[in-house]
């Protein structure tokens, strides 16, 4: 199996995905080597001993994607027996021409602590955290976008994505057995909110999987109780004319980017 | 100010992580425009408009990355009045060489629901929910990994990190005043998981910061509270021998690269 290797002075969390998208356009499997933090040069040395070492072994030269301020240290790797990917660089000179600035690169640019809306995504974390699961409505307020929908329709996965990546302060409200008696209204806690919310919803079939992973057998779980609350949520998002997206072949990514389209929202991250 | 677009037909993650790597190498500011999902004739067309009128409002083409698989979608967008960063094309050919297979593009191939390891990432996050705070430690078997730490040392950002980013199941046991006692000794429950303790450390000084925004004047924001504790928790991880990093200059992407690289925990998704 053909080696990639991902190297950084930082995360490399850029070099992997862009390694990783470039590699997924192939039908093929690889094997990922990330080495973050290669910051002198004996830690350069010692990557392209590894990079080496594979080639050796696997007859095969692995794929090297990296992303290196340090002239030394990158000079090093590019010496390395591998295939190489250096694949900001080439853009650097005719991106300084047409802004008309030179570049001025420095370690941890992205990724690190020094980003400024760093501090921002780690409050949205922990407000998503103490209000996650309806469990806090007195804060709704600060919330940037209040998700809402039943038990296990993706609302607490994406509110922490939301929050980790974009800095958005998200909330989100589950409707119970208590909130559908007869009929799902919308509940007079959300009212004041309702310029905020944003509703997700999910196929029955796929409800009923994922509660039957957590309750078997149990009435939460039963495909007759999934339907029953998804029509009354769906009705109640169509009646209150609350915007919703359907989650059922989506991952917390495209929900996430699609929510943001929707609505608008700012994000603090790019 | 300069604008700079990411489009794709997927959720543009990709083209937002190149493309901002690479304008973060320049000490200017940008506008950024988000544009995912471009998945038909119409919506390129649309776009396109959209880059026309920035530049005709600015005077400066917009610089524009993007990802696309369909052709006739991909040639509408290479049509605007922005600057093209194409930037994954230029590999594909000379790779297919390297690898002696066709690529063969599919579209939603990264940060889409259909990645094998998508289940495995929504576990972990259940997991490290679940698994917050020390309140369940009865499923600590079944952990990857186990962060101790004093409270906000960064333990339930960075658990839910590796949980949504590498599907790593990641609990997070808080020592707190009870376990303290005379001298911080490991708590029996801890012992059985002790080769998978990892733990967090954090400057005094920092760890005071954080936690008088929560309780300004308390003893548990207090100074010397803060400097007894990080004392104790040290002292801990190097009897018992526990791996620990200090957080206090670090991202919590930059913590869990750390945490990987120490550790050699093997990751779900790259």
């Amino acid at each position: 199996m053909r080696t990639a290797f991902y190297i950084s002075d930082g995360t490399a969390i850029t070099s992997e995905v862009f390694g990783h998208a470039l590699l997924s356009l192939f039908p093929i499997q690889f094997e990922h080597v990330t080495v973050p933090f290669v910051e002198t040069e004996q830690e350069a040395y010692e990557t392209v001993r590894k990079i080496s070492e594979i080639f050796q072994r696997t007859g095969e030269r692995p794929l090297v994607f990296y992303t290196i301020v340090n002239k030394d240290v990158k000079e090093i790797i590019s010496t390395s027996e591998g295939i190489h990917y250096n694949f900001l660089e080439q853009y650097i000179a005719p991106l300084e021409k047409t802004l008309g600035v030179p570049s001025k690169p420095e370690k941890h640019r992205t990724h690190s602590i020094h980003e400024k809306t760093y501090d921002i995504r780690i409050d949205a974390v922990n407000y998503a955290l103490a209000n996650d699961d309806g469990t806090n409505l007195k804060e709704y307020g600060k919330a940037d976008i209040v998700l809402v929908g039943v038990s296990r329709s993706g609302k607490t996965p994406t509110s922490l994505y939301l929050a980790l990546q974009y800095g958005i302060k998200a909330a989100n409200y589950p409707f119970t057995e208590d909130d559908m008696g007869d009929i799902l209204k919308l509940p007079s806690a959300l009212r004041p909110y309702k310029n905020k919310l944003f509703g997700l919803t999910i196929s029955p079939e796929r409800l009923h999987q994922i509660r039957s992973e957590r309750k078997a057998n149990s009435k939460y779980a039963s495909m007759q109780q999934c339907r029953m609350e998804i029509r009354e949520v769906e009705n109640l998002y169509r009646k209150e004319k609350i915007p919703f997206l359907n989650s059922t072949h989506f991952s917390i990514e495209e929900i996430s980017a699609k929510i943001l389209s929707i609505t608008g929202l700012s994000r603090h991250k790019y």
